[in-house]
């Protein structure tokens, strides 16, 4: 999106309340898109489905600082006035796909034309791949069958791809097979034939075609992205996302893994959950890219460890108890109508290679996205889902463990906890010297002040009760043990006992949803200060098993990291000492990762050989690491320094009052 | 079946009429079957499904020549007496399958008794076959996981079958792998897997286990016939055979061509029929051997080249038309489950090559099984289903050709024809001095002479036209010409004229199921002449082709093949001239071969080198074949010389009258 220029018009859109700029004669469609609101659409903008209707606010509205009018809005063309009069609609609706932007707009979407309930923080970054596909398309003129001919078409096919494409011992799907003759008559003997990696023949269409796809996707505990990429430019053609429909089964993977011990069938069930969520989102994603099913012919799949096997129908049970053994490590090829998945009858699925019992796909999928192993800093990768994995390596060998972190960082066990979701709090702010704070709920722009009720909170996602604990420590409400300051109460109304149990009200009966006011309480701290220990203490035994004591770069991955302040996630101790501007949030690395394998054939290989290699540090059974969570239990840590916070840390004696006075005289 | 001696007793089964020796002590259920009579049996003998019920007939039965009693059958056993009690069967019924045979019986099996509504003449041979299968088991033990180990329990598997029987890459099929912890922790580490070609494992089962079978099947166009055989020992456990459902879509296979020509889902409707009846076919063998159709984990197919693409799910219509290209001629290997089998889940398939477009797998099947590229004497295969395949060679070469012999050796477009099933003519002699006609119908034992009406037929099968044609020929009903003699109807009733249409009575009206006398026609005369003269013309080509005119060992396959008496072959001139101890009929030589394919996987890469290596001749666009064609329309050839019939055939000019006269002074 373009800067503020004469060129860009702002647009606000309802009931979101996302807004933005966007540059003139941009497709409304497009636009409400870049802002994060997306549309339904089926047709993908043919104009024939009527889905993404929206209604233009004619008026100045100072809140927005904009003035909108139906004309900033393109005349309704041949097409559009066409369908807008069939449909009889009601004036002022419009059809976005049909609608360039020519000025400022509030525009309002009504419910029936928001495509997602939920929003995902997951999104595919721009990342140069080399494309280089597991599939892809050759072009072939067949010798015509004569009566003296030997063999069969399949053999003079054979002969072609050798001939002018150098492929030999190529073998065929039955389906491809079945639909040779046919496309070898309609193109009269020039065929054009789709090859997985130069081996077998998935597909034969008549003449000349263009037009393969793959589905790269992250399938989460919580959350499942699919990314559809063109696998001959490489180009995302559409992001899709749902909720992982396991989730009615268990919240976090242990929970689905006992499923499995109290169901028989509860493998199967799962399987078969997911692969139906895989399926719409295939369906949604050819939707939008204006393709069809049958065009996609490949498909990269990753996941942790339990998301893994019931992706390929095993029973998760194993990993559920030392020695938490892996059916399969090794990538797992197979085809997509084996796992019940209706794409091209011949579609490829490739399933990167799990690591150790709790380190999953998905954290190979990061690793080949950050890839640590081919980095000369020594690099720290902290990606927390609904477990953590911690590698830490450079060219000269990579470490990984996961922690037991618990669910806390997603917001579960959490007196507040929701995920995040429309109306979770996400951010938070407090003032030092007031203690009262500000805080920003997923779905709408704008920082909430105390008093204000412009955007209603339901919960505390993760990234805010991180943010928040992070915040109550800064502002001297806990101490360095996460224990609530028995000067705080005195000093505002905002710190309350419920009997000798202390509470911050971040959010008041009506600023919440729920007519209750949101609180953290001395057991939420309690969760994160559980969480980020384990976490720091599968940091430091990676740190001591490499023997180092710091590192040059850390990247934050996952969902958790692309809201985190890297700040935050040092002042609580999440990770160690580092430049603050060495500590990145990548977003989906292991989206990124998936569709790097997507279109990349020798990354698939890279990936099974970095899951080879590393090494894994088992936490479960290391002595150290009880010694080392219990240090990091305090805030940032009991013993470890952090110079990089110098200046934000307040002194570890500090009260309040007498920080207040310290940070006047430092703003003096 | 033993010769006659003291321990051979005599059993005639009711209503078929089938009777031979069986030895004293066999189980009644299996000298039924020896005998050609298949009782139903769910239970596989196990006394608890009741549906081998038979009754003994007590009295002497002088036609039969043996004395019955129920006395001849071992007393009940107490598990036989259970149920005979408990069911309160009708006195005298007893559980054939728990019965020893200790003399004589006429033993009648009622109707809901009987297993085959129809009579196939195809059966597994007793053949020495090399069992060295495409599948196996192994026993194997694999390491344990620990908490510190590194790969899953996959790779733990593969590191154990390659230190143990030193298999490498291997893959595992997606459903085994699913099975592979639960069988590692139900055997304690210690597994049988089930191996494909050493490289892939379809199956792991806990502990030691046995039991790894697979299907033979051969896919006529009328009959399919399997045989379920342990890949162990190479025993037929079962053989099973059912019409071909696609004959309600055409009877031949250019009807089949036509339908999928005019009804685009004709490929799919008659795939799905044939799989339904290999899938009805495999779930009654499973039953009569006693296993599981999960312990089916190989077939193997063969079918003409129209029945091999439909199985494949390939739409058959380039084969119906010139150049006649397969869509593929080379083996095919995939999965049953592909294919909509339900066996075990990882079954293979193994489907032959075809050799041209009419010359197809059950053919290559053929030459597997007879081994002509191996044999020093020159030999000629004549393969008579729905059409003909002619083969001649020797380990010098071997060439083959298909010939257009039309459905008349199958009892099609013959005025009284009809397929080979019970009640059909499938024996004819007619006496030369009297031309009066005996004939035998399939499930009834004894020959049939004028007036007689113990068994009446339906119609005339391939075979009993063949033999008819040849006899009216012998007699001097018919000349060399075809044509009926003049003399003949004078000297005999039987011969008789409709308008200016000789025909020949075979069967009168009483001794008809229909009440209509079953006549041979010149039009039936025609037919058979044409289709040998285009049988022959081929078996020409093939020896010009080859440049010699005599062969060493003729070889009659297909079902026509084990009716047909190789004399009269040779007096209608089907085949060429040959000592007529050197005329062999094999019966189903294609299912011999798909059983030799199904046991030993050498023979399935010699099978593709036989298809490979045949020089095939297009008998269509062969200036000679239409010559030889004409030439070949005489019975038995207008110009060719056939030595070995010296004696046998009438001198070219002779009346009956003059034959009666000569046959009576060689005779004296």
């Amino acid at each position: 999106m373009s800067e503020f220029t004469e060129d860009a018009c702002t647009i606000a859109l309802m009931p979101s309340g996302r807004r933005g700029q966007v540059a003139r004669g941009t497709n409304l469609l497009d636009a409400a898109r870049q802002l994060g609101v997306d549309l339904e659409s089926i047709c993908a903008g043919r104009q024939t489905c009527g889905k993404c209707q929206v209604l233009v606010e004619a008026g100045h509205f100072p809140k927005h600082a904009l003035t909108s009018t139906p004309e900033h809005l393109s005349a309704p063309d041949g097409r559009e006035a066409k369908y807008l009069d069939k449909h009889a609609l009601a004036p002022g609706r419009r059809l976005a796909c049909a609608c360039e932007v020519q000025g400022d707009l509030l525009i309002v979407v009504p419910e029936e034309s928001q495509a997602r309930k939920q929003i995902v923080a997951k999104a595919a970054t721009e990342r140069a791949i080399d494309v280089q596909p597991a599939v892809r398309q050759v072009y072939v003129e067949v010798e015509p069958a004569a009566i003296e001919s030997h063999g069969g078409d399949w053999e003079r096919l054979q002969a072609a791809l050798e001939a002018q494409w150098a492929m030999s011992a190529l073998t065929i799907d039955p389906r491809a097979l079945a639909g040779l003759q046919p496309a070898l008559a309609a193109g009269k003997h020039a065929v054009t034939v789709t090859v997985w990696q130069e081996r077998e023949v998935l597909r034969v269409q008549p003449g000349y075609a263009e037009g393969a796809y793959g589905l790269a996707v992250d399938v989460g505990s919580t959350t499942v992205v699919a990314h559809l990429c063109d696998l001959r430019t490489g180009a995302v053609r559409a992001t899709e996302s749902a909720m992982n429909p396991q989730v009615r089964y268990g919240e976090d993977l242990m929970s689905r893994v006992s499923y499995v011990m109290m169901h028989p069938e509860g493998t199967d069930t799962m399987h078969a959950a997911v692969i139906a969520t895989l399926q719409t989102l295939a369906e949604r994603a050819v939707v939008t890219a204006g393709i069809a099913l049958d065009d996609i012919v490949d498909v990269v799949l990753v996941g942790n460890t339990v998301m893994h096997h019931l992706l390929l129908g095993i029973s998760p049970v194993e990993l559920g108890g030392a020695p938490f053994a892996l059916a399969v490590s090794e990538p797992v090829d197979l085809k997509a109508r084996e796992l019940g998945l209706r794409l091209n009858p011949a579609a490829r699925v490739h399933v990167l290679s799990c690591i150790a019992g709790h380190v999953g796909a998905d954290n190979v999928a990061v690793q080949l996205a950050e890839s640590p192993h081919t980095s000369s800093e020594l690099m720290l990768i902290v990606d927390v889902g609904t477990n953590a994995e911690i590698v830490l390596g450079d060219n000269g060998g990579v470490l990984c463990c996961s922690s037991p972190t618990g669910p806390a960082f997603e917001g579960a066990q959490i007196t507040h906890g929701q995920r995040a979701a429309p109306g979770a709090i996400e951010r938070v702010r407090i003032d030092p010297t007031t203690l009262e704070p500000r805080w920003k709920v997923i779905g709408h722009p704008d920082w909430i002040a105390p008093g204000e009720t412009t955007a209603r909170a339901t919960g505390i996602c993760g990234s805010g009760i991180i943010e928040a604990v992070a915040e109550l420590f800064l502002a001297g409400v806990i101490n360095a043990d996460g224990l609530f300051s028995e000067t705080a109460a005195a000093l505002s109304p905002r710190v309350q006992y419920v009997g000798r149990t202390a509470v911050y009200v971040l959010a008041d009966a009506e600023q919440s949803s729920t007519g209750q006011p949101i609180t953290v309480t001395q057991s939420d701290v309690r969760a994160i200060q559980l969480g980020k220990a384990a976490l720091y203490a599968g940091v430091k035994l990676l740190l001591q098993e490499r023997g180092v004591s710091a590192v040059d770069r850390i990247v934050l991955a996952g969902a958790f990291g692309s809201y985190i302040d890297p700040r935050h996630a040092m002042v609580l101790g999440l990770i160690p000492d580092c430049a603050l501007d060495r500590v990145v949030a990548v977003g989906n690395a292991a989206g990124d990762g998936a569709r790097i394998a997507l279109l990349n054939r020798t990354a698939r290989l890279e990936a099974a050989r970095i899951a080879r290699e590393n090494h894994h540090v088992q936490t479960a059974v290391n002595p150290n690491f009880q010694t080392e969570f219990v240090g990091a239990i305090a805030i940032p840590h009991a013993s470890d320094a952090f110079p990089h916070l110098e200046g934000i840390l307040p002194a570890p004696s500090a009260t309040p009052t007498e920080r207040r006075s310290a940070r006047r005289r430092r703003n003096a």
